[in-house]
């Protein structure tokens, strides 16, 4: 052990890492907007030369179709374990601009916290995994106690769409016992929390049509297939009453949550009064059977994200339509792939779609494999240790409704698994204006990847 | 009878009257497009100096909010019958116009039919009714047989916004036995028809709400109502499974066709095989117990013009929307109203939104009254008479899942019926490119309007 040296350290060098966080949030690195791929390009070169001045002895820019990839790759010796730091350099977008109180790329501390886009989701983060390996390597003698690996992309926030190919194609150089993904965050202020599971996902949108034109509804309203009402139908069969999905082997090969599992939700069950009054409906709903907190982490869903048909403008038109259109995602659980679901999909829209039309289903991009840790998962479990140091108490287990894809693609692989190891807090508004981070929660997560490392240093064989 | 002079007039007349309905296509009086205000007013003033020209002693042009209609009266005597002629000088606009052969608004024969905008809705037949009574009054020695009375609007095209208002501010002066509507055709080249129903309207556009925001699907979907799949669910519910509409009361108060109306019906019965293959379409759709066209003649119809919500772009966007809308229109038939239909759509939607949403019901302009005739009108069966003459055999009697709103207004203001008189062809293109009109039809048309004035002057008491 010697965390008195780098312990230390952090606690030194605190206000020159803010201001590296801050030169970093200045960058609009805007994933999705082809007008700042220069942006984003200049993030990945920051990240680049910050691992190397971490001292990190090979760093490589890994070129993609879209945004680069940045690898590092610090090691420690054959005979070490190694951990795979994910992340990514890549923001969302700032709108709506008016609603920031500061500009979205001017970093501003208010109380505590700073503002700006990319504050916790995930430049934060991402730079805490980079300071924390570095003053652990310099207490330790100049290199970590472990190997240590980096991956950070500049696609998140599209779907990742190239990382799969990219760590398909480095798969020896990325091996790794586990990843650490600094892209997360916990469940509180004082309560740590460790990720077991994150949905994967898998859509389609379903194209219907009835004739081979609109028509007048006068003269053919009463005896063709009108593709909106069809369209209707056939949507309204993907559920039943009790608000399960209804598409056959929908839920095959699924596992139910146990009741352990459901027990240990129980503990972080959320306020189903608070969350209907936040929102403004009277009530819930999804499939009955299970808590909305079992439902967000442990159950399939189907969701209709858009339909679009006939007309659509100011006041009247007559017309039979001809055609309609229903975007769907599935959330998925382990042994769902989005293949077999939307196959599932196509084969109930066959079945199902009223006479006189037609439909095809066409798999949308943004898919990704569900990803669930093996609990004794040893990373893990050293997570739980340093997390209940660090905070003074153990951490609550938690599961994601949402989809990081990249957990699922180094599962996929590399066969290992992902320790979500990071550091944002509940309502710090990732994908909203206002994007914060707290400054307190930007030291100690620091303090936290030193201290792992230099934990699995010590335990991990 | 006078027949032998009004016919040669009108023979010696053919080329003068083309000319004059080629100069009237000339005018672009598109009604919906506010750029051609000016062409529609210029239309409306050609018609009126035709009137004028015709020998009408009074013609005026009576101002609405939007375009203006234009009311003529030639009265014979307070002792003699009277019909007021309705037609509208307003077009559709000429979109696509890549479709068109020759340019819309530039009149061109081939093969014997005038091809134009307008030409055979409905132009070419106003002023067959025009030119019609003109010979007529000629032949019998400067005024026609009956009163007969004009009205002629410029926003049909539009669902005649503002007519019911002008009707009722002009009761007296519009008074008639009955109405000649010059607005529709015959069954084919060789068979006359006489329509004794049309279909009245009522829409409504449905707003649902779910939650006061889009929601992120992972953490939301599986536990809060979305407002796609809320409204997909609620406009199941609009039809059950045999295709009738499952709103309560919905069918109150209709009368049914009768086995006589229904063998009517069947005289002109529709080929289903060649409607499907024409559309192509695999099947019909609509309300069990009832023919294609018994369905469109005689059943009223719930028709879903659009609908939209959520994520409509390219890609993926996993979003749980909170809102989404529906545009619904109704063909009504006798004893059924606009607004007692919106009404029980409204209940029903009270009635049948899922849980966790919100809808509001709110009515969309262009809302009719159902039309149907009393057999026993004698302007009717003259019609009957005078068509028999003109093709060589009786009318069949046909019926029209569209609307004219006049055919309702008149009967709900003045309290008379319409008899619809008047030559499209079917087929010939209303409302699409390369719109026709037959020209022997045209000159037919004339020679029917001056022979019913005629046969009414001898006949009608």
């Amino acid at each position: 052990m010697s965390s008195v040296d780098w312990k230390a350290l952090l606690v030194e060098r605190e206000d020159e890492h803010l201001n590296e966080l801050m030169e970093l949030l200045r960058i609009p690195s805007v994933s999705t907007d082809p007008a700042r791929g220069g942006d984003v390009k200049a993030a990945a070169d920051v990240v680049r030369r910050r691992l190397l001045r971490a001292g990190v002895p090979t760093v490589d820019i890994v070129q993609t179709p879209l945004h680069p990839v940045v690898i590092g790759e610090w090691l420690a010796g054959h005979d070490k374990p190694t951990v795979l730091v994910y992340g990514h350099y890549d923001v969302q977008p700032e709108a709506p601009v008016d609603l920031w109180e500061t500009p979205a790329f001017e970093p501003t501390v208010r109380d505590g916290k700073l503002y700006a886009r990319g504050a916790s989701d995930m430049k934060g983060n991402l730079l805490t995994a980079i300071q924390g390996v570095e003053a652990i390597a310099e207490a330790n003698g100049g290199q970590p106690p472990i190997n240590v690996k980096f991956i950070f992309e500049g696609e998140e926030e599209i779907g990742s769409p190239n990382l799969r190919d990219v760590v398909r194609d480095n798969k020896e150089r990325l091996a790794a016992d586990a990843v650490l993904s600094a892209d997360g965050g916990q469940f509180a202020f004082d309560t740590p929390s460790l990720t077991v599971s994150l949905k994967g996902l898998g859509g389609c949108q379903v194209n219907l049509r009835t004739a081979n034109t609109d028509l007048h509804s006068g003269m053919f309203g009463a005896k063709v297939p009108n593709a909106v009402q069809s369209l209707v139908q056939l949507a309204a069969t993907f559920h039943d009453r009790s608000g399960r999905i209804a598409i056959e082997g929908f839920y095959d090969n699924i596992v139910d949550l146990t009741e352990q599992e459901r027990a240990e939700i129980a503990l972080v069950a959320e306020d189903d009064d608070a969350l209907k009054t936040t929102l403004g409906i009277d009530s819930l709903w999804g499939e009955t059977g299970w808590t909305a907190r079992e439902r967000e982490w442990g159950r399939p869903t189907l969701d209709m994200n858009g339909i679009w048909g006939g007309f659509q403008g100011d006041g009247i038109k007559t017309v039979t339509p001809c055609e309609a259109h229903l975007k769907i995602t599935c959330r998925l659980v382990p042994n769902q792939t989005p293949e077999d679901v939307v196959g599932r999909i196509r084969a109930h829209v066959d079945k199902n779609r009223p006479p006189g039309s037609t439909a095809e289903v066409v798999p949308v991009p943004g898919s990704a494999t569900p990803f669930a840790i093996d609990r004794d998962n040893p990373v893990h479990k050293a997570a739980a240790v340093v997390l209940t140091e660090l905070f003074g108490k153990p951490p609550v287990i938690t599961r994601s409704g949402g989809t990081i894809p990249a957990t699922g693609i180094f599962q996929d692989e590399l066969g290992i698994d992902t320790v979500n190891y990071a550091w944002a807090m509940p309502g710090s508004g990732a994908h909203a204006p206002n994007e914060w981070y707290r400054i307190e929660d930007f030291f100690r997560g620091r303090v936290g990847y030193a201290a792992l490392i230099d934990y699995l240093g010590d335990n991990l064989r």
